[in-house]
């Protein structure tokens, strides 16, 4: 295995036993597997619409964690910068094919364009290696009080104007 | 008030009791009032991002119940046409401004391009008559094997071609 | 109609339009109208067992707003005391009968015991007059660091020791 | 590691590469691991009251997956008996101490009473082997219908009148 950066809070205890948790990077970004459950579906007998959406902001979170960038230290100041916490500005989804009730799938989270402002991320849910959802989502920067921040130099720098990680 | 069809489950005992609990049609669509309760916040302080997209999706479903389309008549074959439930296609969405705990927001749906296969839904959260969210939702008809459905003449009808609801 | 003390954030401009939408005090406690969404199903068919839960925290949240007691005022330090939020300790509940999609049901809660640190609340969801899930909700005063907080004599004296509103 | 019985939709595809995804069982029952995300928090800053049960849920699926119980087997009649899923009757929880975003914790689960209408099921959620949250849910399985249905002998003889896993 590889051990990533930042993968987890308490490295000596929990590294060994749940590796996997939070995803794995790739070459080109992250990917993260995910159970559908309960939860996750509605009467239909097929996922709720809005259960993808928060299995990608998963995968974005874990994404950013293994990059460095974890919410609770970007929201206590802990991380350079004014504190924050990431917020959705722009979505733009596909449903492409309904998943159900004890599916594993996967989401793959990579890059798109990077600014001072925000940061794009396009990310894609497969199923055996079928996209069956595609999302492209811009987040920002939030403070605490909900203004909007300049993205710090810290995470823009961990990406090229492209999106790509950087070399 | 406007008695509107079809608007309560049990019409004698609730009616007098709830009214508006369906929020109400208007001349061009429908307007629903939401409340923010801690179910829709995340721990920056602020609505979590599918909040607003299950508040559109409660618009949407009382829009359709005030014209007489029921989720449970759909789904028990009750409705006229194979049995089936609604799923979201495709969405774009824009968060114009945060929501927070406590507030009163309200939901405005009204019908964009309609065919056989589909129903656009274009919705508007507003705080105190401003804007803070938008959506677009492309909406199908599915079975519930999961096989998209035409939509029945019963649900088109309502609508004109340009989506506004038929004199 | 009765005018509720704390009933809206934005009196002149909601209350005529919204009413009902915080529920409505009783001689006992409180009573809210909630509508079944696809959100609070699953693939069973019927209702996922944390809606119930999510509607009963509303239920709480809406009679405490009538009384005078608003979440984003006790968050603020705007209530008298350390600033806090609500959390809940304990709970017991009984699931009775399954709820589906489209019902209306209601929500009711009185108060039960008060103590300096804790309120008890309890709850029934009824179905046309029906009782489906009933909880007892022992909800406690957290800072925002997570640090029990002595209820404010201001949230106290508005229950008697039993829990019921003081005349 | 462990193969276990029923980890997996698609074996070879996804066994060496998300191994864990369904936690792991252990001598007296079984430990998933979950992140919070934003999704589980609310404006308190802390984990959202519903979380854990999520959480739990998640856990008693992953439990009886990996003992042989598929929800969608249950459901489409696949599973030895009258097609069904599992559903919460009661129960009790203690919150000991609030989570926070980005922790990572681990659900337990052990099986208590079992009978031939319901099982239950004793959870803990752990944070560094500190119990956080506690929980005991009893569970029955209802038809599609919603009526209660007789746990089929091929899950109650998988525990012991006590509940423990059957030697």
């Amino acid at each position: 295995m590889i051990y990533n950066k930042g993968d987890h809070v308490n490295e000596e205890v929990q590294k060994p036993v749940w590796d996997g948790l939070s995803g794995r990077l790739t070459g080109t970004g992250h990917v993260l597997a995910v159970r559908v459950y309960f939860e996750d579906t509605d009467f239909s007998g097929l996922v709720y619409h809005t259960s993808y959406l928060r299995w990608c902001e998963r995968g974005r979170s874990d994404y950013l964690r293994l990059l460095g960038i974890r919410h609770n230290e970007l929201a206590s100041g802990a991380f350079p910068g004014e504190p924050g916490a990431f917020a959705v500005r722009r979505i733009a989804a596909d449903y492409l094919k309904p998943a159900r009730i004890d599916e594993i799938l996967e989401v793959h989270t990579s890059a798109g364009a990077v600014t001072k402002a925000s940061l794009v991320l396009k990310q894609t849910v497969m199923r055996d290696s079928v996209p069956i959802f595609r999302l492209e989502a811009q987040c920002v920067l939030l403070s605490m009080s909900g203004r909007l921040l300049r993205l710090p130099p810290a995470i823009t720098s961990l990406f090229s104007k492209g999106g790509d990680p950087c070399p």
